[in-house]
This record gives C-alpha cells, structure tokens and sequence, in this order.
C-alpha cells in the first residue's frame, strides 16, 4: 500500500500536494501545525482515515511530536513512500519583510526563517529515515521545497540574508542527508525541489515583479514537481531540481 | 592610519591573526566574549590601545554591544580597513560531537551552531559595513573564516548536519554580502576564507583522521590566509579561498 506524507500541508503548496498525492497515494498524511492553542496541547492530533486522506496536526519542531507520529505511521503501515516537506517562510511575521540591506538583518528573524525552512527537514528525516527504508517502491523518496534563491552560485542580486542563508542551509541538510541515505536505505532518493515563482501568500508582497506567464498556479507547479517524483532515479539522489525538470547548481 | 578588528581573538585562529595583523596594521582591536559573567555586564569593554592592541569584549551576537563598539571605532579612527571573523564552534558543548548520522541531529545544537557561525558575520557586517567604505586603502576587507566542509558542491562524506549546514548559510551571507559591498562601498571585498585543518580546540578530537603534514600549525594557517588578504583585489570580491589560494566551488 502506497503511503505519502506531506508537512506543511495548511500552506499553498502543501495543499496541493496532498491533493495531487491522492491520486498516486493510497494513504496520503496531511500534516500542518494546530489551529489553536487548545489543540496544540493535545498534539500531535491524527485524525481519522477519510477518503485515503488522514489530517494531522503537529510541530515540526518538535522531536516528541515527530516521534509519536512516525510511530504511530510505523504501527499502522511499516513503511512510508513519499515525503514531501513543504513547510517554509520568508519571514516570520507579516509586518517584518525580507532583508533589503545588511542593516536590516536581525537575528531573531533570522533563527525563526532558519529553523523552520532548514531544521524541519533535519528533523522529520530524523524520524522517517528508517520508514523510507522499509518502502517496497522502486525508490522512496524525501522531496524539500528550496528555492532558487538558496543557490549560492547563482546568487545575483542579493538581499534577502535570512531567506538566501535558509535555503542554503536547507540544502546542505540535503545533500548531508542524500550521502547518508546511499549509505544506509539504498533504496531512497532525497532531493530539493525549486517550486518556481508560484501564487502563494509567501511569494504574494513580490509577485508585482514576477514577469509574465512566471507567475505558477500551485496546481502547475506542483504538477510540474509531481512530473519529476513520478520519474526519478536512485541515481538522482542528492540533486537540486527546478519545477521544470532542470538541475540548479548548489 | 591601518585599523584593524578581529573577531573570535579568543580562539586558535583568531589569536593568531591579532599577533599578524600587528605587524600590518598601526592599531589592531581583538575582540571576544567576556570570560566573566561580571564582566559581561559592563560589556562592550573596550580596553586602553597599547602597543597597537586594543582588547575588546562583547558579544557578537548583540546588536546594542556592536553598534556600541563601532561608535567608538568610528569616535576614534574613522574608518576600518580589515575585518576578519574568526568565530566559529563545531558544536555548542564539548561533551556533544557533531552528528554522525541524522538522529544525532538537536534543534539547539543546530540553532547554536548556525547563529555563532552564520549569524555573527552578518551582524558584525550591519555595524561595519560604512566604517569599511570609509577605508583609505585601495580594497578595504571583510574576511569570515568559513570551512571546505561548508561547500554544498563538495561534500562528499556526510555528516556533520549542523556544522555543514552552518558555514553553507555563512557562505550565502558572504555572496549576499559581497552583491551588496560591490553596489554600496565600491571599495571593499568581501570573503570566506578555509584555514585547512589547523591545530586548535576545535579540531583536536577529529586530528587523528588528518593525514601527515595535513594538520597546520595557526602560524602557518594564518600566514597562507594572510597572503591571500595581502594580494587581494576588488576583483575577488565574493570568492571562497583555500589557505593556499585556490577557489572553493560553494
């Protein structure tokens, strides 16, 4: 039975993972943080299955939540095929936006947009690294949302520090991880996709400078991304993919 | 008249780059954090000139100590013409090792590790980029020691998330910065610098896996990295340099 899980799953892109795993994935695991402060005591909150979707509410930063939901997967189903992490910000409150000058760097910012677009995927890798193994699938895959912009080498205009050093983070964490992945699951492929500009909140106060016919339904980019899970290799693992099936160097 | 500020003067590296950058620059500042907690709160202490040394203590993390510090810079000279960061930790206590496979991976190790290796050359930037423009010199310098091991491209052996992860958002600040310093100041270079493998706290317990005539004394390391600083030019603004020249793929 094949099972995906999706982090991140409340934000534009996530959502429509989970819709579009549904059509691939027997079980599809939703997972985003708890609406209120009631429910986040109670976490992590697994629903029940309703139409191959199962609704989870959880902390991603959070070793025991993660924990008790890989358990909880192991339990039920052995294995996981597909994880998606689709958790990311640009900055950590609205007010705030992305650094234009060094001086707007701050370093409570800063932690908050490095723990939450790199961390997660350390942590959820963390605790679904041996449930990717046990997958029958010809490769199982652990898919991060990065961003072009996290690239080092093509970093051409500058600003943006936090976000820039995040992705960059979060793409080391993958490519550390890929190595370890060959070593120890052989059977998986770990990757970091560029989603492409996409009509999201996150991308909402920029989208002005977006050129036309560049601006991506979630629906298209996240078809574009499915398009390159669906075919991917072992020999893939440890790459950096855009949403149009292109390599982006590191 | 040459001034320069050392940051992390405490550590291996840092210590000998105060001893060399004496011999360069008419008033060195050596700057660390306060060895007591009574001293921490009159921090930033800024001690006497003597002899061209000027002890500092503050801490880089704290945007009040820094602004502080480069007011009195500032008070005082002017202008800076050399900055080198040397702070920098593998892992937060010493009874902790870096990872070696993803479960070792601990959200306040990595957040530890990312904001003393990432995050201080970001906020030393913020309080020293204009005292850099103001330099005299013909390329004035911002210089943070990064690590091979931070290089996404070349990361072969894994492990090591947090630290890895830490000096690949450090080398994304340095591109940033190095975009931002080529618009604004024009007259300033800025690099990520890999001492190679040197004898200090830092590498004692890994020095067993350093083959012969690999493992640097902090004279030489600091000599090599001093030769590059020398014969810099705005050119190799934005560039990742080995101790013996060479450029570092990110």
């Amino acid at each position: 039975m094949s099972i995906a899980v999706i982090f991140g799953a409340n934000g534009g892109i996530g959502q429509e993972f989970v819709k579009q795993a549904l059509k691939r994935h027997a079980v599809v695991f939703a997972c985003s943080r708890p609406h209120s402060s009631e429910a986040a005591s109670k976490i992590p909150t697994i629903k029940a299955l309703e139409n191959g979707l199962v609704k989870v509410e959880l902390n991603p930063l959070d070793d025991h939540h993660l924990k008790k939901f890989s358990e909880h997967v192991n339990n039920q189903y052995g294995h996981v095929d597909l994880i998606v992490n689709a958790i990311g910000i640009l900055h950590h409150s609205e007010e705030i936006q992305p650094e234009k000058r060094i001086e707007d760097f701050d370093l409570t910012s800063f932690i908050n947009v490095m723990q939450t677009n790199a961390a997660t995927s350390a942590l959820i890798a963390k605790h679904f690294i041996k449930l990717l193994k046990q997958s029958n699938t010809q490769t199982a895959i652990f898919a991060s949302i990065s961003a072009r912009v996290g690239s080092i080498s093509d970093n051409r205009l500058g600003g943006w520090y936090s976000y820039r050093a995040s992705k960059a983070a979060l793409n080391q964490v993958i490519k550390t991880l890929s190595i370890e992945v060959a070593r120890r699951n052989k059977n998986t492929a770990v990757i970091a996709l560029h989603p492409g500009t996409t009509d999201t909140n996150l991308s909402k106060p920029f989208q002005q400078n977006v050129k036309p016919g560049k601006l991506f339904s979630t629906e298209y980019s996240v078809r574009k991304m499915f398009q390159i899970i669906d075919n991917l290799f072992l020999e893939d693992n440890g790459k950096f993919f855009a949403w149009d099936g292109s390599t982006i160097e590191w």
